[in-house]
């Protein structure tokens, strides 16, 4: 084991809002299921009357991820846009409460904290509404020196690009890794953030960011590919470390030429698949920051994944 | 089956924040084990500020059993304080969701809704530090002619005379409930909330309240008496059904010299007994109010209580 590297997340600060719903209600709200739609207060408020009684708990993607992390005893810190509200306290309580050194930034707006409307679906299946509120805020100014040179990781997130200012967070953040000689880390969000930002996106992967996470949806919209074995013959050619997460097919390791097949651990019941991937990079990172090879990291990645889908919510809990 | 009875809770709005401890938090915090503390804002935010990630749920003793009975299929009703904050809109909408018609009465206060900071120990018990903030301004007023008149039966918690007006709305329910053709339930909270108004609840079994819900500590408390059996002797000489709650040991409902007793319904593994009771009287009055025998609605109050203690949070799930 090396000393331990502190992985810093910088992404949107969220609360859950979690319920099981029927699926005649995605379609009254007009969503895809499976899929992520940003939308306003308005909106938010309509979800959220036609939800049934509905539990809150953290989440975000990077910020599970961070949590998760602190959870089985990594190192982490976090930076993340909250107002000072309730849920803005749930969430900073829930990141301190863990050991993990939360960077909160001053924010200046009306807009409350962001709340993620999740609907889950018989199978666990789960169609996420997302009000950004504060997460908007986030600004280049928010990533301080300071934190990304006490990091050995930053690990970011895709919808940062969706924020006005969250492009040149990022850039900022990438800058300040390479001068640090810490690493970048990316996980791609969902296939329509990829879409929404590809060139911004493969721009990063070309030299800025060392490991990429991705599920094959959003690994074949990336690179443009109509099947998922030929977005893993073209990441053979990329410089990045891919992560690539399968769901039950388990996940595949891409380290230009090596390439790490891992299976997925098996679940009897899926109760709620919110937080999957996350817990998946968060196992995957454990190891990899404790020195261990990238077989041994993929195996917890899918040990953490599967400990996830077996509980409502999106976080580790610490007594599972 | 005789047509729907509704049964209208009165009784303490509260949002619960729960979170898995291990049982040196109790000692640091001074709780006992399995007891209800109420403490003030400054408790509440050092408790909180001890206590790992937290999920945020709808709770209350009555407010549970109400939302249950929606869940099931039973009408119902609710009178309780919230104040115009974020979790006093969580507690309403769940409410509301389920089809409960929640009656809200105008709160002005500057304090907060309601929130019971519940420490889940290892075993699956619970710890709950109840700051009672905007339930404080329960009062006569927020009863009115119309609600009652509407009920059947007519939920109080034992909780309610903690408050300052509580006794005074307490004895103006019953008194309507009279009035009108409802009846009154009771149910007596925990064995120190019997403790702190014993004479008030013995004054109100003798001839206002038609049905006593208690765990065999509340009962003993209660009645004075130093065995469960002895108690039990004791509730025969009484007026009203007395249904009473035993955990593993199931349940005793005794109806003046009738006593139906009814084992409880074995669960394999013990997640969070929070609501267990709730549940159960949920069941209970689901059969009670819709005509069925007590033999059979007390067969569905164990159910009920089983499947809640099957999972974390103190509100059967829809989906379960």
């Amino acid at each position: 084991m090396t000393s331990p590297v502190t992985v810093l997340g910088i992404s949107n600060a969220i609360v859950d809002v979690l319920a099981h719903v029927d699926d005649e209600i995605l379609a009254e709200i007009g969503s895809i299921k499976g899929s992520m739609t940003l939308i306003d207060q308005d909106q938010a408020e309509r979800i959220y009357a036609l939800m049934g009684p509905t539990t809150e708990m953290s989440g975000g993607s990077v910020a599970n991820t961070i949590a998760n992390l602190a959870t089985l005893g990594g190192q982490s810190a976090y930076i993340g846009c909250v107002a000072d509200d309730r849920l803005g306290q749930v969430f900073v309580h829930d990141m301190k409460s863990l050991g993990v050194d939360v960077i909160l930034p001053p924010v200046n707006t009306d807009a409350s904290t962001a709340s993620s409307y999740i609907l889950i679906s018989p199978g666990g299946e789960r169609t996420l509404n997302t009000y950004l509120g504060a997460c908007l805020e986030l600004s280049p100014e928010h990533v301080s020196e300071q934190a990304v040179a006490g990091a050995g990781l930053v690990l970011l997130e895709g919808y940062v690009w969706d924020n006005p200012l969250g492009p040149a967070a990022a850039h900022k953040a990438m800058r300040l890794a390479k001068e640090h000689g810490a690493k970048v880390g990316l996980t791609l969000s969902d296939s329509y953030c990829v879409d929404r930002h590809r060139a911004a996106f493969a721009e990063a992967i070309d030299g800025q960011v060392q490991m990429v996470f991705a599920n094959e949806k959003e690994i074949m919209s990336l690179l443009g590919t109509s099947t998922f074995e030929d977005a893993v013959a073209k990441t053979h050619e990329l410089e990045p470390l891919f992560v690539l997460t399968r769901s039950e097919k388990g996940s595949v390791i891409v380290n230009n030429q090596c390439e790490v097949i891992q299976a997925a651990v098996p679940v009897d019941e899926v109760v709620d698949v919110t937080g999957a991937g996350d817990a998946y990079i968060a196992g995957f990172l454990y190891g990899w920051t404790a020195g261990l090879g990238l077989d041994e990291s993929a195996r917890l990645g899918s040990a953490c994944a599967a400990r996830v889908i077996r509980q409502i919510g999106s976080r580790l809990e610490k007594s599972s």
